[in-house]
């Protein structure tokens, strides 16, 4: 049994409900907000971040590359060609370098504003740091996803998928973090058609569907999030 | 040959050095000031930060999880008892865990802020950011240098090494950050006298002396930052 600690708005949880989904993993899904620093959850994992994932025994793994490298030395092999990270030294590299790309570039240049002020603030107490949105990150967050589009169009441009012929832990990372954004119709899609036609393609596999079902109460998604013909 | 980008006040850079070193590979240094933005380094890695590190052949590895990844999976295995990872996939996880502490957790609230105040902004004009130290940035960082400290202690009571029994990446990822911090003497070892012994172990190995021999034009080291018995 797995079991992953996961805030539904977190985009580095959304990257590991969708490599666990493409490895054929049901987990236990247990909704934490890392702002309360429940003391169990502090004791589990000392980042205090979510995603955190526990199998039946110790450790708790915390955060998404940890995670992904766990998961594809554990069952990597026995997925064949449905594995998240190439076989070879240079492509694992080339992947690892695209999911550090989304996981961390992406995620301090944009998502990370975004999702906080947008949904996490909303249940923060003042004490917390809750409140408004500053818009002006929010604004400025914005901006900065246009310039990821593109560069996920020229990847692609090129390549089947992000990371190369196959997907990779690269593409889930990417539209991860996107679909957070998405939902809350803070991406601007007609930046880079090639972006969109590959996020379709991903948005349609069946590992995304369970992220496609979540719903921030007060708060419904952008029309198109849910809509596979976007 | 390998050939890495680095800056010799990059944490990161350092770490990747330290990681060479213990493998016995002695990289061709070449200086890489990333804030002028040089379009060849831009070129060559998008990400545009160092470390980036270039084999005979591309691709160029951008960033130091991919290129400790890379390392472990084409120089590992020949290491022996000497490999900077564990062979069991939860040890590893554990060696990941805390390489991302030091890589992300202590850089985003410690080493970011101090090196790119008191070094980085030296040598940047006005236009990229230059200009004289925000004190409290630094202060702020200084002050949770000393959780970091008792953190390391923490884990060395109970634990030969940060990750376990031998030396791994972990404890490379911590002194390398540690380490730009003690060359401007903003590490307060009497917070924790554990995590002291600990980085004078570490200090003490071969991979280490060529970063005791650098030096920053017009700003002498800390007293005790080449000093083995600090």
């Amino acid at each position: 049994m797995v079991t992953l600690y996961h805030h539904p708005f977190c985009p580095h949880s959304r990257f590991v409900r969708l490599s666990l989904g493409e490895m054929g993993i049901e987990p236990k899904l247990a909704e934490e907000r890392p702002w309360e620093r429940r003391r169990e959850f502090l004791m589990m994992a000392a980042e205090g971040a979510t995603p955190v994932l526990v199998e039946d025994h110790p450790p708790a793994l915390p955060g998404a590359e940890v995670i992904a490298e766990y998961l594809d030395e554990t069952r990597g092999l026995g997925l064949g060609d449905r594995r998240l990270l190439p076989d070879d030294p240079a492509g694992r590299a080339e992947a690892r370098r695209l999911m550090a790309w989304f996981n961390v570039k992406f995620f301090n240049e944009a998502s990370c504003w975004i999702v906080r002020e947008k949904v996490y603030k909303r249940f923060m107490s003042p004490e917390q740091g809750g409140g408004g949105p500053d818009m002006q990150a929010v604004r400025a967050a914005r901006s900065n996803v246009r310039y990821h589009l593109r560069y996920i169009g020229h990847l692609i441009r090129g390549r089947n998928w992000l990371a190369g012929d196959r997907l990779t832990y690269a593409d889930l990372a990417a539209a991860a973090h996107l679909s957070s954004l998405d939902y809350l119709g803070d991406v601007q899609w007609d930046e880079d058609e090639t972006a969109r036609i590959w996020y379709a393609r991903v948005k349609s596999r069946p590992s995304f569907r369970p992220l496609l079902a979540d719903r921030l109460p007060g708060m419904a998604p952008s029309a198109t999030y849910a809509n596979l013909d976007f």
